[in-house]
């Protein structure tokens, strides 16, 4: 069994459409420093560091991790660069996991960052070629792109299969679009607050049917970084260590299934199940000896890339049956008040989704609300536990998911 | 302390200069399918993976590992890329030694593949405008490529420090050139085995003084593999389980230190002697217990991206004190008849630089010649022990170091 690991310190920035005063560098430095403070650590305490950077053509540059290193002072140590998509920061904190579980480093840092500075060209105010190259090269550039498949159509097309499939509805994906922009609105890094109407939601642009805007995330800047602990560390740091109880990771290709060396379509069913949330999921909870999440879990934070991508994964993460989203939804499970309150820093609907960052701010965020020091944003927290849900690549081809869970003896700060 | 973990299996294709009938995904594919066959294994064991690809302009593409996932047919299990320049194989090799130590995982494949097919243009037969972009992306490109320093010209300001503060000369480093451009001759997988001179390398075409042509690694097309396992699984796997006894890593960079929010630059010293190597090493012979390099390993891979690399690495392995590089090779001991043959492969050199496979190529050599399976490359193993380095970034930021070691007790295959 791996060693039990602590996440001991949070930070993080605004997450903004531009900070057009501040490099990658020193946008990951503001949430460094953010974390290290939270611990009562400095970067001497550090013993090694994972980067999660997503995009290397937004800011036309392969090796971004290295210098951010640099500029944090951490020559000498141990530090390694994590790309998965949308997942990356949910891989970066895998990754961050496993080099701790693995014994071999004591107090390891966790950092996400992305910018889109030199993607964006400030005198005409408009995104740059280079920006719309960052994002046909994130389709699988080979069969996928040249169809029209990008991210905004390869999640739509998971969720018409979703509606045909459960019957599920544009209105019930706009509610979720409703609660995660209000949720931002108690969230001061949030770059989307709004209040909204279902309405509002149904009559924005159409991006790719179902999706409306209102439906789809943002691409924001911004950096968040955790520290991670042994048992022995976590406990000398601070009084309120919030364990890793359970972490899981499954990638999949919903589509292009045709190219496997395996015989993959016929296993593959049905794209409204997306099979790598099922399986991560189910890594996790093993591990986390969660059988029953919405009677264990106090929160669950979901990677809402797009409205109707939370309600598949309020199935794959087992809140509630397949199919059963739609009624989860109405029933107001997953608000604020609910049952079991999902996406309450906002999520990438409300925060916006700086790639690297997203899935480290969310895994921060349940940090914050286990160790009940969320602010504005806090939400009750009887059983301890929290889930972090990250996703990536068109068809939703990575999912990692972390269980996170408070000592249930320990006083809080 | 670190559960052990075994390396179990090795595949590699040929390191060319192009494939031009292969796409990533099979070269990745035909390395995964050598390194199972040695194991004796098929995907169905394989439990997660880890990939080291580095460049997403070669391709045009940013998610070649979820690609190369599908393709193998993993779905349903964790896959995760990682990226450190030169250094991706070395540093994905030391991730999947995190996985298995971890006690996450039993069994990890370990994969490095690189193509630079849509970068060449084969109509013109010259490398296209994206390449070109690719090896800017590769600089810092806040401060050193608009200074003129690339991957050449940034080593060749090391070497020339070396040159300055030791007296190390183009001859000794010209040496290095033709030791493993000949070692590739015994080397099937070698894009560039030659036999030459030192008055050869000399008369190439300068590059960036004190690099010619002939002291540089080629940009190449291949795939590398391996299977790492814990030592429950390995023994059950294979009589000749190799161990990773020991692994470091440690990035820092050599340039830019003003920029640094530390006081790097007085405490760096001098560039001639590269810090992150030194540090990498000390931390890989800590955890193996080497305590005298040279007699307690049979040979060690060094990444020579450059000549005066290999040069550099010697001292920084501990293999001769700092300055004495020089007369280390001239004293014939790094050779593959000498006391401590060094980059039996042919190394970067001699078998071409597929970035993200190098790594795990190296690794995968030392494994085998441990083994007693190098082939006609084959040096005699009397202390069991070999050491592989890796290293990446401009001003050569990243480092890592795996020391491997095979059971004394054991009989071989």
């Amino acid at each position: 069994m791996p060693e039990r690991v602590a996440v001991v310190g949070f930070g993080v920035t605004r997450f903004a459409a531009r900070h057009p005063n501040a490099t990658y560098f020193e946008l990951a430095f503001d949430a460094v420093k953010g974390a290290l403070g939270d611990a009562g650590l400095t970067t001497k305490d550090v013993d090694a560091a994972v980067y999660g950077v997503y995009n290397d053509l937004f800011e036309r540059q392969f090796m971004q991790d290295v210098l951010i290193h640099d500029y944090l002072g951490l020559y000498g140590k141990p530090g390694v660069r994590v790309t998965t998509g949308g997942s990356t920061g949910g891989y970066a904190f895998r990754e961050a996991y496993l080099t701790v579980a693995s014994g071999l480093h004591d107090v390891v840092l966790c950092v996400g960052a992305e910018k889109c500075a030199d993607c964006f060209d400030y005198v005409v105010g408009k995104p740059t070629p280079e920006v719309v190259k960052a994002i046909a090269y994130s389709a699988d550039m080979t069969y996928e792109f040249p169809s029209g498949m990008y991210a905004a159509s390869s999640y739509a097309l998971l969720a018409r299969a979703h509606m045909d499939k459960y019957g599920t509805t544009e209105e019930q994906a706009a509610k979720v679009s409703v609660k995660n922009h209000k949720n931002a609105i108690l969230n001061p890094i949030a770059q989307s607050p709004m209040e909204l109407t279902v309405e509002e939601v149904m009559k924005s642009r159409m991006i790719a049917y179902p999706f409306k805007m209102l439906d789809c995330c943002l691409y924001t800047e911004g950096a968040a970084a955790l520290i991670l602990a042994t048992e022995k560390k976590a406990k000398r740091i601070t009084d309120t260590p919030i364990w890793v109880k359970g972490i899981g990771a499954a990638n999949d290709k919903a589509f292009t299934g045709f190219r496997s060396t395996t015989d993959k379509m016929g296993k593959y069913g049905d794209i409204a199940d997306l099979r790598s949330h099922y399986a991560a999921a189910e890594a996790a909870y093993k591990m986390a000896g969660i059988t029953d999440p919405i009677h264990q879990l106090d929160l669950a934070e979901i990677h809402d890339a797009f409205s109707f991508t939370e309600l598949q994964a309020y199935e794959a993460m087992r809140f509630c049956p397949p199919g059963g989203a739609g009624k989860f939804i109405d029933d107001g499970i997953p608000e604020r008040a609910g049952t079991l309150p999902c996406t309450v820093s906002g999520g990438l609907i409300g925060c916006g989704h700086a790639v690297g960052a997203t899935g480290i701010m969310q895994t921060g965020e349940v940090v914050m609300q286990l160790r009940e020091e969320a602010g504005k944003k806090q939400v009750p927290v009887k059983k301890g536990n929290g889930l972090v849900h990250s996703i990536g690549g068109p068809g939703s081809c990575y999912c990692t998911v972390a269980v996170l869970g408070r000592d249930k003896e320990k006083g809080r700060k």
